[in-house]
This record gives C-alpha cells, sequence and structure tokens, in this order.
C-alpha cells in the first residue's frame, strides 16, 4: 500500500462517481465548483504545508516510533486516574467495534435502543453507587461535572452569597477547572481546610471529595448539615470504586455527587477521554445538566429508552441555558456501565476490597519502617511523610519502573487500583527505605462509614458472569442500533464519516492507553511530540497560529476561545466589553457559552436568504459599539451556505472593536480552501469528531480544540495541574483533555496530506450540491449561496408538503427508517426541515440509494395528500416498521405490508429492523425514569 | 483482575446454575457425578502439574513478553511467505471481529450465508486468476493443496504409472510434503531439473512451479504439451499476485493449480493459517477434494449459497474417500477474498507490478554492481550467484535487518512483495556491496507471458473501493450469520465453546504475526519457547510423551499419527501391519486418514448400546492378528458414551501387536479426569480448534497436534524445511503447522490451570447430562453409559418421530433456526438423530433456552402427528421462516405468522432473522455453479 493513496479508501466517489455528480450539478470540475461556491474574498489558493501524504501501514508505523517514547510505568500518582483492566471483552466489542464507536447521539431513540440501554444502565450504576435518585448519561471529566454541580447548586441553592466552599482536600484539576468556571460567572471559589477551618456564614454551595485527594476518608455528615443549615446544597465528587465499601453521598444527605468512571474500565489515556458522572437527589433531575436516558414507550405501548426532557437543553433554551454541555463521554460511559455489568456487585466490591488491602498493606509497611501515614482512614491512597525527602522517593521509586505523587518536599502519595500487585508495594516500600510487611494488616474503612446498603440490584448487573454471555448482551444490543456500519447517517452539521480503522487503532494500545497524564515528562515524549504536530497541523489548516487541544467537547472549545477574548478584551483594560453577538440562526450552544464566559447575548437577524442580515448587524454594533466583546458565527453558516459577506462582518466587527469567533462546525467545507484564521477570525473552536475523524461514540468522545490568532495565544487553557495563571484558566481536567484519541485525527492529517484534504472538501461540496440538485424538485432546497450552490450540506424544506399534507418533518425522518437510513438532523437550523450533510465518504450508489429513498418518500407523502392513504394511517404516519408489527397477526393498515416494511429498493435480505415503533418523547418526560427499570416493566 | 479467576469467566455456570442443573442430573457434586459417569478404569485422580492459571492481564503480560523475544525484521525470504499489508478493516472487522471468527463450518447454509459469499468470492477469485473452471474454498496451506492436486492427479490420469515428477525449482517445503504423501500411497516422487533433464517416459503427473522457487518465470507450455501426450495431468503451483501479470496456467493448459493466498492480505504467522487453494479445469471438478461452496436456490426459488457436491467427501465415502481433508482455512480465505474484494483487478494488478518494479529495481542494481543474477525472467524474486560468499550477504543484511534466502554457499535468494521499499532494497544492494542504481529499470517479465485475459469481473470485485464500503459490505455479510456471538451452537462433537478475546487478541500482534516460517532463529526465541511449552502442556494434560503441533488440522494430525504408527512398526522389521480397525461409528475422517496412511480399513461392530463391539472386535483381531497395525477409536466414543470397555480394548489389541490410535475429538470430556497416554493409548491427535478454544472461524482455521508415547516420537513430523529424515515425513508445509494461532491454545491453558480445565471438564459433562435430563422424556437419548450418563454430549434420537409424523431431523434443525439456535450435529454418528453438545461455556439460561425450544418443537410435532398441521404446510416444513416470509403480503399458510416467526420464547426484538429460506442442496448439485453469478441470477 505504500503507493496507496489513503485518500482514496476515506473518499467515498471514485473518478467514474465525481464525474457523474459534477454532471448533475453542472460543472465541469471539483476546482470550478468551489471556485463558484466559495466567495472570491475568502477563498485561499495556496496549498497546506503539511508533510506529504502517508500510507496506512506508514501512519501506522510512525504512530508505533511515536508511541514507543512513551514509558508505560506503573502509575500510583492516583489523583482521580488510576489502572484499570479494561475486560477484553469489552475493549474487542465496544472500544474497538465499529457499531458502537461510529453511532450518532441517540437523537433518534428507535434505531439505538442499544446504546440507550447501554446508558440506562450507567445512569443506574452510578446512582446506586452514589445513593442518588438521577444520574445523568455521563459528563466530560470529574472536573467539569464538579463545575456544572458548581453551577447546578448555585441555581437550586436560596442562599443568596456568591461563594463556592471547596475542600482543599479536592483534587488540584478539579479546583483549578471550578476557579475557571467561576470567575466570569462572578462565583468566589473559596478553598479551605475543612479539618482546620469553619465554613463562612454565608455561602452557596459546597464541594467535598471522598475520598480526598490525600487519600483520607472523613465523615462528611457534619459538613453536610452544616452546609444545608446554611441554605447550601453539597457535592460530593466521590470515588464509585471507593463507594462499594463506604457510605454513598446520598446517605449522608448530599444533593449532588459528581466524579469519573474512569476506573471502571477505561483506560487512562494520558487524561482521557473518560466518562465523568453528575447525580442529584431528587427534585434536582429537571435542573441535572446533560444527557439523560430515560424510559418511555413506543406506539405499540412497550417500554423505549429515549434522552429525556431535552427541552432543558442549550439548543432549545440557548443563552437561557445553564450550562453549554451538548454532549456527553458515551463510549466510555458505555465501557464504564458495562464493565459493572461484567463484574457485578460482588465483583466490584472485590475489586475494591482487593485494592483497599494492597493500600492497607503499604500503610502498614510503611508505618512498620517508621514513616509516618499521614491518616488512619482510607481507602486506596495513603500520603506518607517523609521530611525533606519527597522528591528522593518519588525519583528512587521511578527508577524501579513506579510514578508516584510529589505532593509537596514532604510528601509523597501513593495510590493503590485493582492492577496493584503485591511486588509493587514491595517496590514502593524500597523506594521509601523500609523493608515492609508480611501477613494480614488491619483494614483502614473506618467501620462507621462502611456501607450497607445494596447496590446494583437490577439483574442486568448479575446475569453477564461469563465471558459468553457479555459477548452476546453486547451483540445484541449492537445489533439494536443503526450506525455508520450500516449505511449513511447524512445529519447535516454533524459531519458523520469515515472513522477510518487506522486512524482507531492505536488508540488501544498500551502505549497510548495506560499513561497517567500526570506522568513526568521524559515518560510522556511520544504524546507531546504528537500533541505538538497536530495542533501545528491544526493551526495549518486553519491559518490560525496557536491551538489548544485540552477543550474535550465543542461546547468546551467555544467556552475556551470566549474566555480568550474576554481575557484579551481585559488584559487592554476592556473589562467593560462583554456583549456577545449572536446570529439568530446559530446553534444554541454559542448562547449558552456565551453567558458562560460572562457576556451579554445580543442577537442579530438574518435576511431572507438565510445570511447575517449585515443592516441589523450595523444596528447592533452601533447600540452596543463601547461594550462589543464579540461576535460569534459560524461558517459557513448553520444553513449550509457559504455567506458572501462574512469578511464585512469580521470588518464591521473589528472596527467596533471586537473580535470574531468563527465556529468551526462547518470545518469539513473549507479545509484547503479558506482558512477562518486568515479571511477575518480571531479564534475558532474545531470539532476534531467531526471534520477529523474522530468517531461521535454514540454520543461522544469529541475534541474541540480551541485555535486563534497571535495576539490570543496568552490566554489559550492553562495547565490545570499548574500553578494558576492569570487568563489562563483551565478548561478541562487535563491539560491535553481527550488525550488518548488524538492519534485519530493525527493520523487523518498524516494519511491525507495536502491534496487529500483539499479534495476531501471539494467532494463533501460535490456530495451536498448533488443531493441538492437531485432532491430540489421533490423538496425546496431552503438556503444557497452563489450560484445557487449550497457549501457541505443542504436544507430541504418540508413546511409546504406538511402545510399540503399533515406529513411532517418526524414522519419523514422516521420513515426513512424504513427505507434504511439514519434521519438528516431534524429541524435545525429551521424548524420543518431536514438538513443533510452527506461527507466525501459517501460514494455515488450510498448517495443514489439516499436521494431514490426520499423521492419515494415524496411520492408516498403525496397518496396521504390526494386521500389514497388516510393522514393518520399510512405508511409514514406508522413509521418506522418494526418486524413484529409487519410479521404480526394482524394487519390493520390500509397498504400492504410489504410497503410498510420493504419500500422500493430496500434490501429484502439484510434490511436493518428497529427494535421498538415510533417513541413518545412527552409520555416519558411526564413520568420520568431514569434508571434500568424492573424486568416487570417491559411486560405491558 | 489479579485474583479474578479466568475460569469463572469461560465456564458458563455459575455455582448457582450448577447447583441446580446438579439437582435435575441428581447428583450431588461435579466431583459425584464425575465418578460415576467416568469408568474407574480409566480415571484418573492426579492433577494436572501445570502452572497456577494466571488472569487474563497477567497472561497477555506473559504473551507480551513472549513476543518481544521475536523480531519483526523485513523478510525477502519468500518461498511462497511474503509480507503483505492486511488492510486494517479487514483485520478489524473480519479476523477480530466474533461473528466471523466463532463461526462454525458452513452445514447449515441459511444461516451461513454470508460466509458462503466471501467463500464464493474466494473461490471466483482463485478461479479467475488461475484461468481454471473451478476452485474450492480454500486448502490447509500450498504444500498439502500440491499433495491432494497428486493424488488427484492420479486418479484422473489414465497413464498407469507411479510416477510423479516434480519441477526441481518447486519450493522445498512442497516437494518435502509430496514426498510424505506419496511415500505411503506407493506414488514414486521423482523430482528432475526440467530445464536440463528429460520428462520420463511414463509418469501421471507432472507439478511444476510457477514462478520457481528461484523467482524464474519460464514458459511452462511444452511441458504442459508433453505431459499431456504421456497421459499425465498438470498441476502448476502458481503464486496468485504473479498472476495478475502472467499468463494463468488455465491458459497454458493445466489441470489443476495449487498454492497459497498468504500474500493476499494474511500475515506470515510463522508458517500459518493461511488459506491454501486448488482449483481445476472442467471436467474434474467433482473430483476436487476438500469444501466447495456452490450456488442454488432456497424455497422460494432465490439464489442461495451452500456446500455443493458434499457427496464426494470423506464423512460420507470413509474409507473410500480419496482425501481425508474435512475442513478448510475459512477465517484465512475470507480475509484473502476480501483483500481482492477491496483492491479489485485494478489494485491487484498495481501491487504486482510494484512488487515486480522492486524486484527488478533489485536485479538491476545487483547486475550493475557485477553480481550474476541467475535468471533473466522473473516476477518478485531474484537468485544472485556470489561464489562462496553467500552465507556473507546474508549475515550482512540480517544484520542489517532485513532477512534474505541462503540458497547454498553461491547462491542468495532475494524476494519483493508489497512491503517492499527502495531503502530496502539498497540495504540489500549494501548487503552484497554493490551500489545499486537509481531510476527506471526494464521489467522482467516476457512479454510472451504476459497475461492478456481479464480477471475479477464480477462486480463485488468493482464495487469497494472505499473503506466505507468496505466496511458495510463486511457488517451485510456478517449480519446473514449465526456465530458464537449470538447464541449457543450446540454441536456435537465440535465443542463450540468460548473463544476468549485475551486468547484471540495476541494473534494480531506484529510479533507473532509478521514472523516468516523461516526467519532466523534467534529471531523466533519467543515464538519457539510458547511453542515448546504448549507441546509440553499438552503432553501433560494427555498424558503423552511427546506432541507435534505441526498438523495444521484434525485430519492431518490423524495421518501424522498412522504414519507414525507405521514407521514404527517398519522400524521394527514388521512392514506387513498394514490393517487399521475402526469401529463402525467412527467418523468417517479416520478411515480416510487410515487409506492416506497406506493402510487397510476392516470395521468393527458396535453393540446395541453403541458400544465397540468386543466381541467382534476379537473376531477382527484374529482375522488379522499377523497384520493388525492399529485400531482407531475414539473415546469418550462419537456416541458421546464413555465406554467401559476401553481398557480391554486397547488390550486386546496391543496383545495382537497393534497400536492404539485415541482419536481426541472428544477430549473435552476428559481433561484433568482421565488421559489417554495413560489408559492405553499410543498415540492421539487433538483439536486445539475444539477443546483448546481455537475458533472455528466459520470452518477454519484448525490445529490437530500429534501426540505420542515415547516409542512413537522418533516418528513425528519432520520439517519441511530440513533434510529428509525416514520415518519422519513433513505434514505440513511448515515446520510448527499454524504456528501463528498458537497463542489462543496457550492463553487457554495459561489461564485456566489444573482446576480449571478439570471444572470446564465436569461442567461441560454436567451440561450435557442436564440437556439430556431435560430432554429425555420428549426425546430419546440414544446412548449412555454407566448408571445411564453421557458423557459431555448426547444424541437425540429423532427416528421414532419422523416415523411417526414424517417430520425429519432437518426440519427439527431447520425449525431451530427460528427459535433462535444453530442446529445441533445432524445424523452423525446416527442418521435420524441430532447429537447435542453444550460445552461448559453456555450457563444455564442458555441450556433452559435451547431445552424449551426443543421441548416446544416437540410440541408441534405432535400438531403434525395429529394431523392438525398438514405435513407438507407447518412452521416445522416451512422453516426456517425468514422476514420477507412472514412480513409478506400473502400468508397461505394454516398457522399464524407469529407461529412461524416468533414461537414460544422469541424474543421479538433481538431476533435473528436467516436471509434465504430453506436451502435445495441437490439443485445446486445438479446444476453446478461454484464462482459468483452475475447479478441477474439473483433475479429470479
Amino acid at each position: 500500500m505504500t503507493a496507496e493513496q489513503f485518500a482514496d479508501r476515506h473518499i467515498g466517489p471514485g473518478p467514474d462517481d465525481e464525474r457523474r455528480m459534477l454532471d448533475t450539478v453542472g460543472y465541469a470540475s471539483i476546482d470550478e465548483l468551489m471556485d463558484a461556491a466559495i466567495p472570491e474574498v475568502i477563498r485561499w489558493h495556496g496549498r497546506l504545508d503539511l508533510p506529504p501524504p502517508a500510507s496506512e501501514p506508514d501512519a501506522l508505523a510512525e504512530l508505533r516510533a511515536l508511541a514507543a517514547r512513551n514509558t508505560v510505568a506503573v502509575s500510583m500518582i492516583g489523583l482521580g486516574y488510576h489502572g484499570t483492566h479494561t475486560p477484553a471483552v469489552i475493549r474487542r466489542n465496544v472500544l474497538e467495534n465499529p457499531a458502537w464507536y461510529t453511532a450518532y447521539t441517540p437523537y433518534q431513540p428507535e434505531i439505538s435502543q442499544g446504546r440507550l440501554e447501554a446508558l440506562l444502565n450507567f445512569q443506574t450504576m452510578v446512582s446506586d453507587l452514589t445513593g442518588l435518585a438521577t444520574a445523568n448519561a455521563s459528563m466530560l471529566d470529574e472536573g467539569t461535572a464538579a463545575a456544572e454541580a458548581m453551577t447546578l447548586a448555585r441555581r437550586a441553592s436560596k442562599a443568596g452569597s456568591r461563594v463556592y466552599v471547596v475542600d482543599a482536600d479536592a483534587l488540584p484539576q478539579t479546583i483549578a477547572v471550578l476557579a475557571g468556571r467561576a470567575e466570569p460567572l462572578g462565583i468566589e471559589v473559596r478553598v479551605l481546610d475543612l479539618d482546620v477551618e469553619p465554613l463562612p456564614a454565608e455561602f452557596f454551595g459546597l464541594h467535598l471529595q471522598y475520598p480526598g485527594a490525600s487519600g483520607a476518608v472523613r465523615d462528611h455528615a457534619p459538613l453536610v448539615q452544616a452546609a444545608h443549615a446554611a441554605g447550601a446544597l453539597v457535592t460530593v465528587a466521590a470515588d464509585l470504586l471507593a463507594l462499594t465499601l463506604l457510605r454513598p453521598p446520598g446517605e449522608i444527605g448530599a444533593d449532588i455527587a459528581a466524579g469519573t468512571t474512569q476506573r471502571f474500565g477505561v483506560p487512562m489515556g494520558f487524561g482521557g477521554p473518560h466518562a465523568g458522572y453528575l447525580a442529584v437527589r431528587a427534585g434536582l433531575e429537571r435542573m441535572l445538566p446533560g444527557r439523560l436516558v430515560g424510559v418511555s414507550r413506543d406506539a405499540a405501548g412497550a417500554a423505549a429508552y429515549r434522552l429525556a426532557l431535552q427541552t432543558r437543553e442549550q439548543h432549545i433554551r440557548r443563552e437561557k441555558a445553564t450550562s453549554n454541555i451538548c454532549t456527553a463521554q458515551v463510549l466510555l460511559a458505555v465501557m464504564a456501565g458495562m464493565y459493572a455489568v461484567y463484574h457485578g456487585p460482588d465483583g466490584l466490591r472485590e475489586i475494591a476490597a482487593r485494592t483497599h488491602r494492597m493500600a492497607a498493606r503499604l500503610a502498614a509497611g510503611l508505618r512498620a519502617g517508621g514513616v509516618e501515614v499521614t491518616d488512619v482512614a482510607f481507602f486506596d491512597t495513603v500520603t506518607a511523610r517523609v521530611p525533606g525527602r519527597a522528591a528522593q522517593v518519588v525519583a528512587e521509586a521511578r527508577r524501579r519502573g513506579v510514578n508516584l505523587r510529589l505532593v509537596d518536599a514532604d510528601r509523597v502519595g501513593v495510590s493503590c487500583d485493582e492492577t496493584t500487585t503485591v511486588e509493587q508495594v514491595a517496590v514502593v516500600w524500597a523506594a521509601f527505605g523500609v523493608d515492609g510487611v508480611d501477613g494480614q494488616v488491619p483494614e483502614a474503612v473506618p467501620a462507621a462509614l462502611a456501607r450497607t446498603s445494596d447496590f446494583l440490584t437490577h439483574p442486568v448487573f448479575r446475569t453477564h458472569r461469563s465471558e459468553t454471555s457479555m459477548l452476546r448482551y453486547l451483540r445484541r444490543l449492537a445489533d439494536f442500533d443503526y450506525a455508520l456500519d450500516r449505511g449513511m447517517i447524512p445529519l447535516g452539521s454533524c459531519t458523520m464519516k469515515l472513522n477510518a480503522t487506522t486512524e482507531m487503532e492505536p488508540v488501544s494500545w498500551a502505549e497510548f492507553a495506560n499513561i497517567h497524564p500526570l506522568a513526568p515528562a521524559e515518560q510522556t515524549a511520544g504524546y507531546r511530540e504528537l500533541v505538538g504536530q497536530l495542533e501545528e497541523w491544526l493551526a495549518e489548516v486553519t491559518g490560525y497560529d496557536a491551538v489548544s487541544v485540552q477543550p474535550n467537547a465543542g461546547s468546551q472549545g467555544e467556552l475556551a476561545g470566549l474566555l480568550a477574548i474576554r481575557a484579551w478584551h481585559r488584559s487592554r483594560g476592556e473589562r467593560h466589553r462583554d456583549v456577545c453577538l449572536i446570529p439568530s440562526s446559530a446553534h444554541g450552544t454559542n448562547a449558552a457559552s456565551a453567558v458562560m464566559a460572562g457576556m451579554r447575548v445580543v442577537v442579530v437577524g438574518c435576511d431572507a436568504d438565510g445570511n447575517v442580515d449585515l443592516v441589523d448587524l450595523d444596528a447592533k454594533i452601533d447600540a452596543h459599539r463601547d461594550t462589543l466583546a464579540a461576535i460569534m458565527v459560524t461558517y459557513p453558516s448553520t444553513h449550509g451556505v457559504y455567506e458572501t459577506g462574512i469578511a464585512q462582518l469580521c470588518a464591521k466587527v473589528h472596527d467596533a472593536g471586537g473580535q470574531v469567533y468563527v465556529d468551526g462546525a462547518n470545518l469539513n467545507a473549507l479545509v484547503g480552501f479558506a482558512r477562518p484564521g486568515r479571511f477575518g477570525a480571531d479564534v475558532s473552536h474545531l470539532n476534531l469528531h467531526k471534520t477529523f475523524c474522530i468517531p461521535h461514540g454514540g454520543g461522544g468522545p469529541g475534541v474541540g480544540p480551541v485555535a486563534v490568532r497571535a495576539h490570543l495565544a496568552p490566554f489559550l487553557p492553562g495547565d490545570p495541574a499548574g500553578a494558576p495563571v492569570d487568563g489562563r484558566p483551565a478548561i478541562a481536567a487535563a491539560r491535553y483533555g481527550s488525550a488518548g484519541i488524538l492519534p485519530i485525527p493525527w493520523a487523518y492529517l498524516r494519511m491525507m496530506g495536502a491534496d487529500g484534504l483539499a479534495r476531501a472538501t471539494g467532494v463533501a461540496v460535490l456530495a451536498a450540491n448533488y443531493v441538492a440538485a437531485r432532491l430540489r424538485e421533490h423538496f425546496p432546497v431552503l438556503y444557497a449561496g452563489n450560484k445557487g450552490l449550497v457549501a457541505h450540506e443542504c436544507i430541504l424544506d418540508l413546511r409546504p408538503v406538511t402545510k399540503a399534507t399533515g406529513v411532517s418533518v418526524d414522519d419523514v425522518a422516521k420513515r426513512l427508517i424504513d427505507y434504511g437510513f439514519h434521519a438528516p438532523t431534524m429541524s435545525f437550523p429551521v424548524a420543518g426541515t431536514l438538513m443533510v450533510e452527506p461527507t466525501e465518504s459517501e460514494d455515488l450508489a450510498e448517495l443514489d440509494r439516499f436521494c431514490d429513498a426520499m423521492i419515494a418518500i415524496r411520492a408516498e407523502i403525496d397518496k396521504v395528500g390526494s386521500g389514497e392513504w388516510p393522514a393518520g394511517d399510512n405508511p409514514l404516519a406508522n413509521a418506522p416498521h418494526t418486524a413484529a408489527m409487519v410479521g404480526g397477526d394482524d394487519w390493520p393498515h390500509p397498504y400492504p405490508r410489504s410497503v410498510g416494511a420493504w419500500p422500493a429498493g430496500v434490501d429484502r435480505e439484510g434490511k436493518y429492523w428497529p427494535p421498538v415503533r415510533r417513541v413518545d418523547g412527552g409520555y416519558g418526560d411526564r413520568n420520568l425514569v431514569c434508571s434500568c427499570p424492573s424486568p416487570q416493566a417491559y411486560e405491558s
């Protein structure tokens, strides 16, 4: 394959396909098409300065060489990142299985029941272990989960205070993230050593770590009572493994629990991705941010899962949202939940007990050797006091292949986990210069804090003990779902393109997977080089001067970018600049992020063509000239159009002293043809899970690097583990965010090269225009730019047919399932429309299959419109059709079964069957159930 | 997981399940059950001397350490093993996907359409590339394929000669295997340098290598004509990659082509497994050994695939069979076929051209440096003459990380492949001490031998160019099939148990995958230690003194064992001992193997209880006392019973001077409880793909080590690459056979340990007795041993119900598909029965699901019997039901659709749907089509 171009495998249409598509669209070449589509004012005619493309084997070889420059040491650093054994059956059949990792966020519940069930397991696991009523479907990491808990506490607290008290024994990176989030919101984070310092008189919330970063296990109940007495809410950041042995937060009265599920089988990955968690007591569930899976029912009355309470999310509430989170860490949450399914309560308890015994043994040996261990009660971590000798002990252990935590000059932290062996404990003893002990040692979990309540009582956690059973459960759930491995997912603004195996394979390698984020620099040379190259290449692609990969989701990238703008204004003495202009067509996250960055949102209207209304822009700039901080625009616009006014827009905002934020969501329409950092923008976030091939994982992980021009570079995210630097808040808990999946975009860029990337962009735009051309006469294409061309996606307007026939955009989306497709994006950015983004990875056969299906559906709609089929009982209204429905003994519908199940062109043998009929979302929201229902619940 | 026992994951039933199963069977403990089931005369009360069990992570760590002791060098040794790039999408989605690797041989075509299509692609690829009419679904390796070609030629030739002429430029290991196979059959292999030596006057066949082992490309047409004139058939052992550029064997008149498809994306694996191939001209297809996939039609008249011409196979023809082959290398054939699907004809041609250019460049550089290159016409391999300097050149290249072939003191072979780079060519030049050349070099494929015909014209080879398209094709085919990842495959005598992920993962590691079988010893220390340990552990488990892992299928192990017996007799001057006693209940392979080992088969009858009739045994021994060579018995018997007469049987045969061969097919009923090598047997073959967890791969790879007592150890298989040793014929082409998958049984033994293995046996026996106990009242259990107990499998006798109702064993097997099961073994060893082997890996829930299904089916049979349902139109006769059938607009059947598709207990949401209705095998045999049919063929 040395001579073989990866781009030819990544890009779906071959030369013949391309020719036919160009003919349909009416252009002679992709260059000609792009010349016509992209406004010359932003068009870049250069060639990206990237290394020549590597073949797949060569890229893997280069990644092997980078991996070899990382050292997998025994990690006993702790601080929220622990060694763990990923059960091989889960690694292979979830993490390495495209059926799981290429799935999209489960907005279409009928074709997502597998991952929804897996997420419900996760929620149940978190809820059971924390002892709280409701857990969400995961957070980005522990630090951001704690930050969301802080803002949730503020909303829920009746205390008028702006003070948030944080346990000094909290994880340092959590404190850093809390501080970064608090400042723009006007919250004062007060870090107190609660062993000695009293709580203040007024505060709205209290953050406790359980066990502490030091390892100490404290009885937090008195603090919880004191906080409640002050009207404050209490968040306990708890270690879920410890909670199998310790009284859970819910049982000591905590309102919120936050943390990470990393040690439940998810590799450390140099900091991520892992699934953070957030759980709340009864009464707070409707204030819970993030994704929440709930149980509802389908059209036949059967239990069915779907995302619950979506109306509280940022895409609905925009600047009124209280969080900008719009993804979770689904793939990792699935893994963690499955780890609990596979081990069950007894297995988890046994793992925790073994981990604890190692720590107890370690402590006993240190004490026997005369080393002071600071706490008598601990779970897995002990802090040892060796005055003046800490660095020496840490160095000695490192020499022997074990990483310890250097707390300060006098103290060393040592953390055990399920991978810890007696031999490793002996190495630690040796590093301390003690002989250790043999035999039984006393345990160190105080009886008063021992857990007495049961957990994971649902059968799913007690059934799959054998690998055979586990394997089949994973397959069963995977088979429920529709992912990219089955067919096209033409979701506008989501860029569901190929996640190549070669890009994915390195993620599983131990040298990338098993690295602690605080591992010493000499052990992470390969990772740091990879990150450095990736940041450099991303800067080249976007035309910016500096990039930080820290933000572990697009939303976090937005926040980071806006905070950089904010800090820049402040650095220039312009603290008053706090207005953020946002076009009405913007994604809701933009507005939510602006609010989180301490800005006021001012909406700019759009004109009839869907473009930013430059007249209204002038008016808004005039109205806020002195306070203008920024404008956030998406380019191409969320309407899928290359707006010609973009350069003017940038100039106007700059002239008024504002900064220009270009949301990088649609970068797949620009790469190689235009560079935001060079056409007027100051900052962008990128979605590596869109344009740069990180798989969506069923709703995460995502990575949202922030890219800035040079003047903003000093304000990129700071190191959460380092000393705080003014204007450089930590955005995520780990310095490089979700470093563990950065080999994916690295490999993509490395294998595509400059020409491959540009060709991908051209084919993506060609494909969207091809779909628009084929479907225009059947459904109006809502917006277009130059010469009637769309960018990389097109909006099909269903409002006229809905008005005429009553057939809704929902009906069409569900009917597409019968035809073997995931629906396009529904009702965004315009209600009543479908937005189609085919991407460059779909070949012509698949594009045509989609167009043919849409055309056939149009004919079906006409039969409803003409009255041939009744409005309430037709293949569209009844879609999707399940096998149980079309194979049922009764068929009361006025159309044949075959029309329901196998409309024209649908594969008879290989048809994908959804497991449930159309899901009633409202029912589930009214009857909220967010943990695994009892098996009896399915009997209805 | 340090403390976690892998055995608890491997063994399905937990303690509660076990208790309930024991209650049903009527024993207090597994020990008590085993005491009752196994005759005391063979019962072993020791404990296997194996290392204490390792956890899964520890076993992987140990395998990593072994892997690290192998060195992945650049391999330019050639000789039929080449570097290749496995496309990552194929590696992940075939080789690493349980949906492919846990499937069984496609005897049940309705639930095997995916792999049958993949095999048809393989056959089409071989047929197209070789230019011959019919190719089979793969052979074990090139050496054995050549051996089968030899015997086929002998059968087909009208020449009365016993002489088989073999080109001296054939692969050395092929010559070794041919010699080993020929001798017991009385064939004389005559190796001739056909460049200078004339063909003999009489011979029945001619074996040519194309290109030769030296790399030389010769025009073989004159030799083919000469051979045909002599009445001989011609086999051309051809390199398929070369055939994209060279005139194929079929176009120069060859009758047979044989070879390997390893370089089509299958890693070298230190010798295997890879898919060998065998193709024949029109007229020979019904003599073709091995598996053959053909096109037939289903009950609805749609095209459907199935195994063709099964009546010619060993399990039908027994001692009249002409080959003992009963498996193929399906998983590897699927990979090779998919490599062709992914690259297509243009891609393959480009790979071949690039490979050739590298060789041409290499040769030009050598010549420019004054080194003689022996041949002017070559494809990928050049032989260089460096008088007296060959060892020095090879050593110098090795020092630089490149392995070359040391032909003799004066000659060095250098072979290029798709992974060869210009840098590597430069290293070779340096090793020869020449400077090399720059720029264009002349090609070395003579125009007269250039291929002009098209190939791979079927659309499947021209459609899947993008990874997205390939991924979906692989998923589509995988979804057609039923494998262990969906549910139980209770195939008697096949031991379909867990193939654990931890066992499978190392197979993909480069340090195991990318090692040439002739790599220098210092590069293979890890492999050799692994093989040594495995052989030692297998000897311990079986009680034998020596083991060879060389045989790459059970059938080859049988042959190896019988040849060892034969050689032993000869070594004692008892050449006349040539009678092999075989019980009438034996697997057909036994008899076929005996014939191949030059023995005469004498059948021993069974008594009414299914046991070997000891009276008849006495009679047969008496009749053949002086010529008795051996008896082959399976233990427990193929009836699934621990025969109590086994010790007596061994003694009787030994007393008559014969040797006892115990077929190890049923070893899963013995491990830890009885050891054939200690209860009277002299030799066994083991099926590592049964008892020791190598997955069946859809019909291969298998590994069939031969285990012997000390007196037979001198007669274990010889090294095919070494000098021939009398009495030690090579059985397979590579010294360690399918070494690449030996990490699987190694990991199984390493993780189970002595107690885990014994417990697995006990639970396997318990499970079989549990099924027998639950089903006995519904279907008679045909045979039983001590106290009415079966061993690890039980035979359900359907003959009475068939007689009473007309419902056949086939009907029940197909109906089980509707219930979500793979059928048990049908009509073996007794026609009209089903043999059920649940194995230890199925938990009680799955065992009960199966028993419930069988009981429900019995009730359905009764409805046919009672006339409630007509004989020709009922759920059994119409099984399996496809989705298209039950969702069809018409339903002319006298039972509801739901009864057809979702009989009691069947999962409504997760139901497995077969893609075709019942397949008509006879139609396909009468209308033989063994390559991809045109798309139009499906339209009927």
